[in-house]
């Protein structure tokens, strides 16, 4: 990381953290989706991965409109979250059990992005990046429906079945 | 991670991933409090500092209602995220810049906690762990408050610092 004396500064490295773990997102999700068991968990990542895809466009749009190259930065967070769910997805013993880890991972997911996505689209606003400020929120509002998706997938019956187990 | 067979067992895997964070953030917590600028956001990491330590003692009581040693587990998403908390306070050049930088990273901070918090005491109520369910729902909600009152500390001002820095 460069030196940050601007809060432009801290805006671009924050996009770049961001466009680093959409595009793992887009990498963990089809494993998650070929893992989870319930049909209705692996149709809800399928659905989030085409719009992960959509995320990493919206921030190439970003990084042109800063006349920058889209370039990722590491972010042991999201590095950190997807080894955490690599570890249920190879110790889970049952079926039910599987899935409702996932879900715990993907929801681990979904708060980190909803963090920095909430700050980034607070910070561009304060930038006069109001085209920026939109793409962000027009993000973070997905975020947030997935996240609670999985709160209902997990309250409909997953988690049950894991008890049932 | 040993294997996991039952919903019991993921949840006290998920127990143990929680309690080590906790345990990190009352050490990263008087960090990120001492390097603070704004009186306001200092007092909040002091706050937090406190409810903390209560977080980590409610964590002790559901290990004792399992019959378990409170024993944490390696949780690399919260070093992850104490990493990037780590790399900003090193680099950020301007106090506005560094203030606006340690409340993106303590909100990463809360929102880890609100996904991991939310699965346990779904997790616990279906468990007909009850107690459990409430002492984990008590700190669900000030990790929750934490986190607004993060925003409103960002949005009252210091980003605006950071901006004419």
């Amino acid at each position: 990381m460069s030196s940050m004396k601007t809060l432009e500064n801290l805006f671009e490295e924050t996009i770049r953290d961001i466009y680093y773990a959409e595009k793992k997102i887009t990498k963990e999700l089809p494993k998650m989706a070929k893992k989870a068991t319930s049909p209705e968990l692996k149709a809800g990542f399928e659905k989030h991965l085409k719009e992960t895809e959509g995320h990493v466009e919206r921030l190439e749009k970003i990084f042109a409109m800063m006349d920058k190259a889209p370039r990722g930065k590491t972010c042991p967070a999201i590095d950190g979250i997807a080894e955490e769910a690599k570890e249920i997805i190879e110790n889970a013993a049952d079926e039910n059990v599987l899935d409702a880890g996932l879900i715990a991972a993907a929801q681990a997911v979904e708060h980190y992005e909803i963090a920095r996505y909430g700050t980034l689209a607070c910070w561009a606003k304060e930038l006069g990046m109001n085209d920026a400020a939109k793409l962000l929120e027009a993000t973070l509002k997905e975020e947030k429906a997935t996240d609670m998706a999985l709160t209902r997938i997990a309250e409909s019956g997953v988690n049950d079945q894991a008890l049932a187990a």
